[in-house]
């Protein structure tokens, strides 16, 4: 049988053990060559290829619930679930989701997307099973070792261990999170896997494995792995196993890339009740050299040479630098100028780009691993102590820290600079990495400066204005991407807190932007003064405080329409504000107000373009609203 | 020297160590009188006494910094820095705080209130002395066992274990959280301290330590230190520690109540450098009693006889139960209806009443411990696997569960029922337990139901419509106390979701509520009649989905004024949900609304009434909105 021919698990269930090899590599080729031309999660998925195909093997999806953690790493398992031939549609709009997702398939038991959510959602349904007499159901948390150090991992952790319930996690441990893996947890899981007599003992074991030994092996088998756990236990790490003190049966580290283990390993598992963790060792972008050696520039590598495997970048000569390399750029300069200047990241610093600084300064800079709510009150405590925190999340992590950004830094007013990074629309990652909801959850929160810069040299400004004492805490968000200018230098110009600023004068129309899209409103009143409507533009600049003096000035116009738009939620977010403001200070406007935003529902993935026309926040849609 | 000698630990510092054991005397029994007739959080500030005196006595606060996670043991610590005077005001409008907070007290490191943010914070700060070149100060977190199980101080201790910083992490193990501690974790600290073979040991300390050997018995002390050590790590638990595991050096476990042994100890602590663990085990409520007896109970016990120690419970013949009883007897009765039914709580099952259906059905109870993305999650994980949970907790915490609620519940529509109890505003507790934000927050994510009861048979009759199968996920915040009816009891009638009610006619004005206001809405309302002001209410029960024709009704009556009034943040709420729709689809309405909300700052802490009062969302503040 070849891969094509395999359209579910039951097709995987009748390849002989011995032939599932190939299955391995077919799927590997599969993925690499669909995704040099297709860009998506490499890394991760060729990592879990094996592992996948074990257990799909073992186990029996979709009966048994298969609950991956953040989902990078399931493009092996959405090829064995049916959805192979519409593979190379993933992460386009109408395609394949780039994460498990319950409406797209029956063997997506669970949606994900963020991280560190599969072991309490699988110890949900593990207790369901319970509940509900089932037995025999098995449910497998798949995790990394990177997601392994959100805190929500540990809660659940904490709560299997205490439980009888049914549930295997799979710890795939491959020392990488997106970027390098960091935290007592990693040096720990490192030394597991790196002690020398664990490692001989390991391969003592593999050899029995492939010896032919009939089902004497297998007793053998059992005897040194419980050796091996046993080691791994007591003398591997001087004494400590984290697992088994919160109560759960350890099992491992076993070899990730080889099936025929694997599935003996799995197999007994399976038969073992109650709470258990495997842990398997996988290499991150196995199967591709480039991505083996580089498996954080190869976790979304975009497009590749499927010859050679190496990247291709795009002609960029004058394209302007995304915000991010902005955002990367400026913080060093800055924190060579104020020596209290510091940067946290929770494991995205490439992403960021704060990986610059740290090479810079490696001492000021703060990767904390997959753990925002500890970024936040982390930076909360360099700020008591008189530093100058810029914690850097993306937009839709943050919602991880809306409790400590409420209750350790807005409340105690400490100059804490968050910035939020992929605001608004993201594109391809679809609903769950949207930064949409930042500026609704934000606004209602005391003491925070709110500010959206619309190109990269007003973000350098606000970064730099944020950083001069005395403004508390400030929240920057910007877009993922490119922004405006080809030479995003410029000198740094303190910008006054909470005031907007005139971009283009007219007389008909008034269009209030805050953040990028005012760069879409700038173009759509050069096309509508063509069109005869001389139209204003206002970048706002802040959320919170509204320059409500600028709102004054605005309404005194008596524009026939004012349109404000924004890349965030309608509920709540920007037009609700400026609406608010006028419905109190000036009724009479209120009818001539037109609020673009995101509506009401979540969004699906695809390009930020075509996302942008759908939510009718675009400079069609602009037009649109001014010419009706 | 006696106690109200010692204004700051300057003061305390000059009492020979062998007179510190009546000072603890005195500060607990100080702490236990003024309790007695000024409610406050008892049991855990019984707890720590000694170890509060030994902190201090040791190490050199402010400069030091102490950081007391959640803050209710931090009495002691109050009453020790110049706070003992004022200690009666303790949590009362213009008194002093309940926990620590920096604005009150140079010695208050850091804020808190919610649990779990200690060690994040205390590492910004260790990290921060580091940078600026002090290797002398000491950062020290005072942690729960019952908040260790919060998600980020596992992210935190992952960090800690990582770092070269100089902190702390001084373990108070007393076994309860405010209900009993659950989860792998803290049977984990009881195996440790449990031990027999550890506790004999440790007897030999004590004994050495008692003895008059002069500074031999230092040496001595250091080596058994070390071999208790050690045991724990390697036989107590079965060859495994933890915080080992993780790269933090553990020291312990000790005696807490014994000044002597913990001064000596942190002593020696404080003179080694990088991050450490100090397992110290206190009894919550030792000194009195029912406390130490019943700590659930006397962890905030309100008012009790001093002579007795029994509580005082205030008449409550025909008194209205409290909406948490109903909520807790509720869910017993439909759970006997709906087998599919079940209770999630991160460790407030007393506080939210679920510990009735505990007792009743103990198997279809979930207390999680102090880990709120994991009951959401969890609870996720329960509905996709055809569950109905209830998953109950306080609006303030629900905070920390912000992402899960977008991520795992309304993206994938699974009908998880939250209650949000203690929503709006909470009183003694102050601004970091006010419920105030759940409104703005939700408001925006998709999928939601969101609504509030008035009154008990509003929230039995919510509670009964969101567990019929088809509403997707719904969220019900209700108010801490009584509710409104003598009888609670009622028939369980279907709420057609988003249909809000007329609940008294008018002419002149309509009131519209949302939720426990529309009490104050109707009493306002007879009080206007009085006055000849024809006053309509309207209980609007959803904010989400806004029953918008009832809304086209209330504008086509043409009211001179429409009040809308909540107990939540102004900014992103219910009334600022009211003015957007009225503003997009009756402007001409919208001059005549004015909204009654919290405006946008952090709400003190005092009486819900004087709060309420200083918001002007009272009574008299609608009587006066109506009237202007």
């Amino acid at each position: 049988m070849v891969l094509r021919d395999i359209h579910s698990p039951a097709d995987l269930k009748k390849i002989p053990v011995d032939q599932l090899a190939p299955i391995a590599d077919q799927l590997r080729d599969y993925i690499i060559d669909t995704l040099s031309s297709h860009p998506g999660h490499l890394a991760s998925s060729l990592g879990t290829v094996e592992l996948t195909i074990a257990l799909h093997y073992v186990f029996n999806a979709p009966d048994d619930k298969l609950v991956w953690d953040v989902g990078h790493q399931a493009y092996a398992h959405k090829i064995l679930t049916g959805r192979g031939e519409r593979f190379s549609t993933i992460r386009t709009y109408g395609g394949l989701s780039g994460f498990p997702k319950m409406s797209e398939s029956e063997y997506d038991a669970f949606g994900t997307g963020h991280s560190s959510t599969s072991i309490s959602a699988a110890l949900g349904m593990a207790t369901a099973s319970k509940l509900q007499g089932n037995t025999t159901r098995n449910h497998i948390a798949i995790i990394g070792d990177g997601a392994l150090s959100g805190g929500e991992a540990f809660e659940a952790l904490n709560n299997v261990g205490d439980s009888k319930a049914n549930i295997l996690v799979v710890l795939n441990d491959n020392g990488i999170s997106i970027d390098k893996a960091v935290g007592g947890l990693n040096s720990y899981l490192t030394r597991i896997t790196a002690s020398r007599r664990y490692n001989k003992l390991k391969k003592q074991v593999w050899q029995r494995l492939d010896g032919d030994e009939g089902d004497r092996r297998h007793a053998t088998t059992i005897d040194l792995l419980q050796r091996l756990t046993s080691m791994a236990k007591t003398v591997a790490v001087g004494g400590s196993n984290l697992f088994e003190a919160l109560g759960i049966r350890y099992f491992g580290p076993v070899d990730g890339h080889n099936i025929n283990d694997l599935i003996d390993i799995l197999k007994r598992l399976r038969d073992i009740e109650g709470p258990k963790l495997l842990h398997v060792v996988t290499k991150k972008g196995k199967g591709l050299r480039q991505a083996e050696q580089d498996p954080v520039v190869y976790h979304a590598p975009g497009l590749y040479d499927i010859r050679t495997g190496n990247q291709i970048k795009a002609e960029d000569v004058d394209k302007p630098l995304k915000y991010q390399e902005v955002f990367g750029r400026t913080i060093i300069e800055l924190a060579k100028k104020n020596p209290a200047i510091v940067g946290i990241t929770p494991a995205m610093a490439t992403g960021c780009s704060l990986n610059m600084m740290m090479e810079e300064m490696p001492e000021r800079v703060f990767d904390v691993g997959i753990a925002e709510q500890h970024a936040v009150t982390f930076s909360a405590g360099l700020a008591a102590a008189g530093m100058v925190p810029f914690c850097n999340i993306y937009s839709s992590f943050a919602q991880r820290a809306y409790d400590q950004i409420i209750h350790d830094v807005a409340l105690q007013k400490l100059p804490v600079i968050i910035c939020l990074d992929r605001a608004g629309l993201v594109g391809d990652d679809g609903p769950t990495h949207h930064g949409t909801f930042d500026l609704a959850y934000l606004r209602p929160v005391p003491n925070l400066t709110i500010c959206a810069p619309m190109n990269e040299h007003e973000l350098r400004n606000m970064m730099y204005t944020a950083q001069i004492p005395g403004h508390g805490p400030v929240v920057i968000r910007y877009p993922r991407g490119a922004s405006v200018h080809s030479d995003w230098r410029s000198d740094f110009c303190e910008i006054r807190v909470g005031e907007g600023r005139l971009l283009r004068q007219g007389n008909d129309v008034a269009i209030i932007s805050l953040g990028h899209p005012g760069n879409d409103a700038v173009s759509a009143a050069e096309e509508l003064e063509k069109q005869g409507i001389s139209t204003a533009v206002y970048d706002m600049r802040f959320l919170k405080p509204l320059d409500t003096k600028l709102l004054d000035e605005i309404a005194a116009k008596g524009y026939r329409r004012i349109i404000t738009v924004e890349d965030g939620c309608r509920i709540g977010g920007f037009g609700e504000a400026v609406t608010e403001y006028y419905a109190e200070k000036h009724p009479e406007t209120v009818r001539n107000i037109t609020i673009l935003a995101i509506p009401d529902e979540f969004v699906t993935h695809g390009s930020v373009a075509r996302l942008k026309a759908d939510c009718r926040i675009d400079k069609a849609a602009i037009i649109e609203a001014a010419t009706k």
